[in-house]
């Protein structure tokens, strides 16, 4: 099996390895190993039985007549401890071990793999590899080795809570009957002609100067609202998650390139509140998912990595700091902003003079704005004046038609993903939260 | 509620309403209608109750004193009925509709509504709005209105049957143990200077000219898997399902500019029935999800909209379609290629003079390649032989990082998750199994 120049090792038994062997030699010779993950291994209940499993060294600790191994598949965040009797294995090695399953006299771990056999599958040189054993290393320092970070715990445990989100995020959405669609990353849509935006050609020298791949300029998606309101004329709950980009030129803590956002639009809505149930909701849900499937993972960064919660706190505006904290540092709603700071499609609470557009907006400890949403115009006459005002009501007759045709009362909002993990794990930079960080000046890999 | 300018009807009771009414006056009296969404109702118990329904008006049918309408809210392709006395409501329309919930004496279904109260929300002009009651409009047809073709049937079906098939596929990855990874949309990885691809970088006068953005050139990506690959150093399985991009100048009913994949990498596989039985798995697993959850908006495919599954026949290699029909219509695995044949990554077999690489094919019926994948090259002399070979030795000085530390035998596949839906629904061309379709010279909103 695997490659021939692989080495494989017969661990000379120690007295502890051979009472193992000894009390299930029977069980033993009758069947082949069980392959288990290491998750499956650490929760087994079938002491004594044999087993195999494949994994990366993560420790290597010698004691005594024993060397003590930990080996990690990545399906949680604990390692499965494999006592042995060699000492020719290294750190960032991969290997597969075969053994006996039993139980730990040490209290830290309830079971371990007492090793027959430990196959080396692909070897690692402790001095090349920029991981040392022993040694924590910072966040800043793992992120310049975008392809081996994830074999660092801090990281691996981000990838798990990161993967339990996305799903814990579906899940709501899923049991709160919201239609997921897949709303477009390139589009013709300019955003009223704003900046940021990346434009998208084809690359090489075979594309002709100054003609449009799609006969129009194409741009990547800021944001699938409008998109997604095309599909509220249908549906009354849709949600898109999914990549948006924006070219800031920013290397700050705060911003990405490229960042996920969670989009819903909910029609037939009455006012802000019903958005905001929905906003709380998901909050609420995704965060205890994350909580309940990933205590481990998120237990690491609470105790290890950002120690004392000090994260971001000098990127916030002071408006934002203020009111969360007014409200005694908990997440804070603020609605109904000013009519004239907000888009077009923004909905007019026709409060003169004051003049408010029905807007909300997520506030959360730490990270500042993590939702906006409002509720949409959906008053075609209200709305085709606003566009003539700013000169798009051509660009916009696609969306203008939206309500000439059984337009209904609709409003949406959106939550900043990787805001939403800096915020549950107290990440103080996002480009930590992130597999491939891209930003102004780097796109590494 | 709702904008002052809506027509709020009062629906004068007929014989039959009035029955409904009066056997259930007095519960009707004692609380407030409950709000239901149209999937609810039809599958509702609890008739002679109070409720609330709201969505677009599929169908009016005057009948004597009465009118039927059908009522949708996207929540099921089944409408429901309501019978009401007013004629004043046209197709495409946005109501909100209260009244008591009662058997239906018509077979087609089992409950209807009969209406109290009939509040036109939106209204919608029958002149200008482009589907036509009692009209079956063409896939094609529709196609022209990317703004409005989810108010269809047929469409409101695919966006349901794509949206309950993302669901299975993720539900399928993760009771399988792997983890989801946001594999990134913009990659410096220029696939070996592969043509067909799209260039990224800000748009507007802002931005000099000359300088890249992210300091190296950035593109699309084609593929997650060498992403995916950084993955499989620290986690057994890993997936990403997400968009891809082809620059591909065709318009042909096969191609997309943009198109989602489904992605695994499984580290410790040994052979290639590793891979096709997670193939197999996921692509029987995912098509009984979607058949049991959306039967009706399948059969509406099967029956209506393709019938015969004539699809895309004229559009497969004779070599394909020979292999599929020669098993007998039924989809095969196509494995063991030609090595020259295969990309870098693909694992050399070593079986000279035949010589090929450890890569397989899932082709499907009427669709043609469904799935690719191979297991990768993890010997290190090898990979670095090979991209010598071909001068890429230091673009992928990180991909040969990945065996330098740790190597695992590995392996992994793509799904085409368009050509999945085309497969089960029978769907001729790939625009209309994708909400907002791009290709060459055409990218609508």
């Amino acid at each position: 099996m695997f490659q021939a120049a692989a080495k494989t090792f017969s661990v000379a038994p120690t007295a502890s390895v051979c009472r193992g062997i000894l009390s299930s030699i029977r069980q033993y010779c009758k069947k082949t190993p069980t392959k288990l993950r290491v998750s499956e291994a650490l929760s087994s209940a079938e002491l004594g039985t044999n087993v195999k499993v494949q994994g990366w060294v993560r420790s290597v600790r010698p004691q005594k007549a024993n060397l003590f191994l930990h080996v990690n598949d990545g399906s949680s965040l604990q390692s499965l401890q494999i006592v042995a009797g060699s000492e020719l294995l290294t750190f960032g090695s991969a290997v597969e071990v075969t053994g006996i399953l039993k139980k730990s006299p040490n209290q830290k771990q309830t079971v371990e793999l007492e090793a027959d056999q430990i196959h080396v599958v692909g070897e690692c040189n402790p001095v090349d590899f920029p991981f040392k054993i022993k040694e924590r290393h910072g966040l800043e320092y793992i992120r310049q080795f975008p392809h081996l970070r994830c074999r660092t715990n801090a990281f691996s445990s981000l990838l798990r809570v990161r993967s339990e989100a996305t799903t814990a995020i579906h899940s709501y959405f899923k049991e709160n009957g919201f239609v997921q669609i897949h709303t477009p990353i390139i589009t013709s849509n300019d955003c009223e002609g704003a900046g940021e935006l990346f434009q998208v050609e084809p690359s090489g020298p075979e594309h002709e100067e100054g003609e449009n791949f799609f006969s129009v300029p194409a741009f990547l998606t800021v944001s699938g609202q409008l998109h997604l309101e095309v599909m509220s004329g249908a549906f009354s709950r849709v949600y898109t998650f999914g990549p948006t980009f924006r070219a800031e030129n920013s290397q700050s803590r705060r911003h990405l390139a490229e960042f996920y956002m969670v989009e819903a639009e909910v029609s037939f809505t009455q006012s802000l509140e019903d958005l905001t149930k929905v906003m709380e909701d998901m909050f609420r849900s995704a965060t205890e998912h994350v909580l309940a499937h990933c205590a481990e993972d998120v237990a690491l960064f609470h105790k290890h990595v950002t120690p004392g919660h000090r994260w971001g706190c000098d990127l916030q505006t002071e408006h934002e700091k203020y009111l969360v904290k007014h409200c005694g540092n908990i997440p804070v709603f603020v609605t109904d902003y000013p009519y004239d700071l907000k888009p077009f499609y923004a909905r007019d609470n026709q409060d003169h003079p004051k003049h408010t557009a029905a807007a909300v907006d997520l506030l959360v400890p730490g990270v500042g704005e993590l939702c906006g949403g409002s509720l949409r115009e959906e008053r075609l006459d209200l709305l085709r004046a606003r566009l003539e005002e700013v000169g798009l009501e051509e660009t916009y007759s696609w969306y203008l038609d939206l309500r000439r045709f059984g337009s209904v009362p609709h409003g949406g909002f959106g939550l900043g993903f990787e805001r939403f993990l800096q915020c549950i794990l107290g990440i103080d930079n996002i480009k930590d939260v992130t597999p491939f960080p891209r930003f102004s000046h780097s796109c590494l890999l």
